[in-house]
């Protein structure tokens, strides 16, 4: 009976009021079979528990991949394949040590080398530690800190209450702080968490050495909020203490792995794609149930959904599980890279990449017209608490995908929570809210449906 | 400086967009001291881990009542002080054990008496049970529940979006259903917990006999969601089956408590009346950290905040701290029935008892002039995220309040998880988040102003 509604609803698109009703019936369809009936949940256990934490080259990674081969495949969609990548191969080593020595009293920390990190020599390094606020303060001391371990204390803004811009404006530290601080002789970087919470999780994350050579190349780790405090109050009181950690970590030559796709092959249009997709890799610390197990297992939610409704989508709905956005992101890049190859013409891409957490709506990266056109579905989402259509970044994975007419689009969940276990080791299933991943699930078919069913705008030839 | 813009636009309110203007910045003044200063978390951590339950009659009930008036006193309000409320005392006794009986095998299931209810013999009731999805089933059965255990298992409807109405349609089952069971010679009752998710948490809650005769009393208990599962599918394969049950709850005399109120004297019309509270009373399982210390400390914040900012409201602002909305609603009560004698005119309420998670709006009881009225604040609240204004229940202790042009509301933030928690042993403090609850402060705070400065519609003489 539901499946004569949705087929009704394809034929009769073109009677704006008729399908208007039609659409609002098969988006509540969506969210009863996610709330009722989804797989994700279950998928996100065996990914979490099952197999854990997936940093690129791990064998973690490597079953994520299987994993999710073999349940796509298990859905019946048209193709499932896998496309193969060149990923780098960093791994940590033996879980750090650090202390702070003040006199002769040693208070231990936790840290954890960030990502690309070189080791400390085996010993660790013990030296002075010159606190700054951020990149700027440290050029203006220039020279001062040779020899001295430079620690990157510029806590999050709590005042943003859109708290992926508080990790934006604060994430240039990690980012290169170390690769700035080695131009002035620096011998070490220790970075306060990117976390909103005073707790003793250290966070991951990636930095980059540039084009700085090899030699000049300092360890640079991550501090926990607690400690950063810590770290800083005793600063105060001796400018003189000395600071020492330890780790083991390398880079490995590069390896093979795979971005995950499958596909519901377009019955009208099957030239225009439209991707959904999350990313597989994890960083190492915890399982990585937010980040990003939950957006790859809504991503296969969504085209679970729609095939076992029997949709017949328009457009070739693709969904794509990236490999290595953590630490390089040469699964975005090389998708592109493929697509382009091929001369693919995308004409919409959606990723859920910020968590599994109540969704609130979309971030979307597109033309004004385009813009307009998806704020129009709003009233579709508004019984699902979905309000939030706003203008913004879309997704890591998807930021490389350049047609010329592509709308892009990032699933935007409630964010208060997400930097309390973002890339540290209690992002971990036990995080994840079942109806809240659901939720998620439930309003990305919604909008790759409407987007299906209504196009978007193309620019008019000039 | 900022207390000179707040001052400029209570001069200046009459210039719509000056005051616009104004108000935004005062709002997110708001939403920066919830953020950065707020005392609601650290309150909530002493009511919570010191404290801890508070079910009326209770040590904890009347540390509450305590701790809190002397908060409210340091916070350097005009007025602060209790209001006497008998309310009813029902302890749980020992731990409730039940087991369901299949042929020889005992299988232990996770129970907890339900308030109100009367105690089992000492020695338990072992029964044949009868499952039931609804009173009306009950009623169709009739006397074939005689000399047995009615289980009431109608679980709440996942599909709802809002979980609040998942439970007010399903609520019934714990209300009234021991009364109903008893009328037909059942021997106990039985009830599903009103939770979304599967675990072993049993969630408590009141009952009532209603005009039952007491010795028609039969004793009544929730079962986890696990143990409702497994009794439904053995009583399945087994409709003989037995269930024991044993609990030595009972209801002792009545007891002395408090209201704790304090109050900002309006400066212009001090006899208009605006409250914000929340109910000091929790179950007796956990600390009740959701519901409603959360309520509790999120008020408290509303008037620190403006006071701290020095802000001279219009009317007078009240913060009422309720007791006993979980088992009687007696504080409520007694607040409208003192209002009544002092001939006191109310012109807004404002409740905040669903959880301390992220807020997303107010769900409004007022007539369409009002409703609309408020919802023309939007736009001031979409830099936060909080989108929702809709006709709705507002709130238990408040719903009381009967003045002619009393115009209600009640904070609505994310339900995804709060039946996770409600009347659980897991209400605790870790499962709050700092931001989430100071957001929900900072947004009841911002509608306090705006009403106090903009009133709220007369009703026209006719």
């Amino acid at each position: 009976m539901k499946k004569k509604i949705l087929l009704a609803a394809l034929v009769l698109n073109g009677l704006t009021l008729f399908a208007q009703s039609n659409d609002e019936k098969n988006i509540k369809l969506f969210y009863k079979k996610a709330l009722t009936e989804a797989k994700c949940y279950s998928w996100l256990e065996y990914l979490s528990n099952d197999i854990g934490s997936r940093l690129s080259g791990s064998k973690g990674a490597a079953e994520a991949v299987e994993y999710t081969k073999r349940q796509l495949e298990s859905l019946g969609l048209d193709k499932v394949y896998l496309q193969e990548v060149m990923v780098p191969h960093w791994v940590r080593g033996e879980k750090e040590t650090a202390y702070i020595l003040d006199g002769k009293t040693k208070t231990n920390v936790a840290i954890c080398a960030l990502g690309a990190s070189v080791a400390t020599p085996k010993t660790g390094i013990t030296a002075e530690i010159v606190e700054v606020q951020s990149i700027d303060e440290l050029r203006a001391l220039g020279d001062k800190v040779k020899g001295k371990i430079v620690f990157f204390n510029r806590p999050m803004n709590p005042e943003n209450v859109g708290t992926f811009d508080a990790y934006s404006a604060a994430g240039d530290q990690r980012r290169i702080g170390a690769k700035e601080a080695a131009k002035f002789g620096a011998v070490g970087a220790i970075v306060r968490s990117l976390n909103l919470r005073l707790d003793d999780f250290p966070h991951a994350g990636n930095q980059s050495y540039g084009d700085l050579p090899k030699d000049k190349y300092i360890p640079a780790a991550a501090i926990s909020t607690n400690g950063a405090e810590l770290l800083s109050k005793l600063l105060k009181a001796n400018p003189a203490l000395k600071f020492y950690f330890k780790q083991s970590c390398e880079t490995l030559p590069d390896v093979v792995s795979h971005n995950v796709i499958g596909e519901l092959t377009g019955t009208v249009t099957p030239e225009n794609i439209m991707v959904v997709g999350g990313h597989l890799d994890s960083w190492d610390l915890a399982d990585g149930s937010h980040d990003d197990g939950a957006g790859v297992v809504q991503s296969m939610e969504v085209v679970r959904i729609l095939k076992n409704l029997n949709y017949k989508p328009k457009n070739t709905i693709r969904v794509v599980l990236f490999m290595n956005e953590e630490n390089g992101g040469k699964g975005g890049a090389k998708y592109e890279e493929v697509s382009k190859q091929k001369n693919e013409n995308h004409i919409f891409a959606l990723e859920s990449d910020s968590g599994g957490f109540t969704p609130r709506g979309f971030s979307i990266e597109a033309d004004d017209a385009n813009l307009k056109k998806i704020q129009g579905f709003k009233d579709l989402f508004e019984p699902y608490f979905v309000n939030s259509f706003i203008k913004g970044h879309s997704g890591s994975d998807i930021e490389h995908l350049t047609s010329k007419t592509i709308v892009k689009a990032g699933l935007m969940p409630d964010s208060q929570r997400y930097f309390d276990y973002h890339h540290a080791a209690n992002d971990k299933f036990d995080a994840i809210n079942k109806r809240e991943l659901e939720l998620g699930a439930a309003t990305m078919t919604s909008l790759v449906y409407l987007i299906d069913q209504y196009g978007i705008v193309l620019p008019t030839a000039n």
